[in-house]
C-alpha cells in the first residue's frame, strides 16, 4: 500500500494521552475498508512464503491487523496481554515503562517448539512490550520468530530494543 | 463450522476471574488455524449478502473475529472501547454492571448514516456492553444494524438486553 495513502489516512491528535504528545490515531486506518485492505494484502506479500504458523498480536490494538493477517495467512491467533487477563497458566515478562514496571502474558501452551510466529503491532515507539513479548515467544521455544509494525516512530530508535538479528518490518516509517 | 468441533476446541476454565465462575476460553479457538478459519467463513457466508460496510468489534476479545471478518467482508472496522482509550471526539453510553456502572465510547466519525453496521463480540452473557453499543450505533444514525457473538450462554437469557427487533446470531448456544 502506498505510503502518502496510509499517511494521509492517519489522523493525528495532539495532546493525547496529555500536553505535548502527538498521537498517531490507527482507528482512521482499519476504519477505511481500503486501507484495511491495503495494509492486510501488503502484510500478506511480506509474509506469506516465511511459513508462519502463529500470529502474535499485542493487547489490543494488534489484535486487529494481526487476527486478520492470520486468518488471512492460515496461521493461528494469539493474543500478548496485561496481567489478569488470559485465563489459563501463562508465562509473564516484566518490563520498564516510562512511569514504572509493567508486565505482558502470553498462554503457555499458545506457542509451541515447531512455531513460526510473526508478532504484530499497531506502532513502534520505544518497543518495551513487544521486545518483552519477544522474549517470552523465545522461552516458549518458537522455532523462528519475525516482528512487525505499521507505523515506526523512528526519532524514538525503538529497533534497540531489540536483539540484533530480529528481523523487523514497519509499513509506515514516521 | 461444526458446532461439535467448536464445542471440543474451547477450552473452559473454572474459578475464573473469581470463585464459582466456569469461564469459557475462546484463545483456544483463535490459536487452531481451523477454527480460526471456520469461524469467519462461518460468519462470511452469514453476512455476506446484508451489505455491511462497518463491522464494530467489542474492546477487546471482539477485535479478533471482527477484524478479520470486516477484511474478508471488503468493510471497515471500528472499536468500541473503554473510557480514555479513544484519542478523538466520542460518543458514551453509561450501562449497569454486577457491582456498578461502566461505559463504553466510540468515535464520533466512525459510523454515518449510510453505514450498514454489524456489531460483534467473542460471548453473550448478560448482554449490557452489546445493547449499550448497539444504542451508540443507533445514536450515530446507522442505516441498519445486526449483532453477532461467537458464543451464548443462553441461561443467562442476555438476548433480553436487546431491543426485539434486534437480529442477533450466535454460532455456539451453551
Amino acid at each position: 500500500m502506498n505510503k502518502e495513502t496510509l499517511k494521509k489516512n492517519l489522523r493525528e491528535i495532539h495532546d493525547f494521552p496529555k500536553q505535548g504528545i502527538l498521537f498517531y490515531d490507527v482507528t482512521t486506518l482499519f476504519k477505511n475498508p481500503e486501507c484495511l485492505q491495503g495494509i492486510i494484502d501488503e502484510l500478506y506479500e511480506l509474509y506469506k512464503d516465511k511459513g508462519i504458523t502463529k500470529v502474535v498480536g499485542i493487547e489490543s490494538r494488534g489484535f486487529i491487523f494481526g487476527a486478520a493477517l492470520a486468518a488471512r495467512l492460515g496461521a493461528g491467533f494469539v493474543t500478548a496481554r496485561k496481567p489478569g487477563k488470559l485465563p489459563a497458566e501463562v508465562v509473564e515478562e516484566v518490563y520498564q515503562k516510562e512511569y514504572g514496571p509493567d508486565a505482558i502474558q502470553i498462554h503457555k501452551d499458545a506457542i509451541s517448539t515447531d512455531d513460526v510466529v510473526l508478532l504484530h503491532d499497531d506502532l513502534l515507539a520505544t518497543g518495551g512490550t513487544m521486545s518483552a513479548a519477544c522474549r517470552l515467544v523465545k522461552l516458549l521455544g518458537a522455532h523462528k520468530m519475525y516482528v512487525n509494525f505499521v507505523i515506526e516512530l523512528t526519532k524514538l530508535n525503538g529497533r534497540k530494543a531489540f536483539d540484533k538479528d530480529t528481523e523487523i518490518t514497519t509499513l509506515l516509517p514516521l
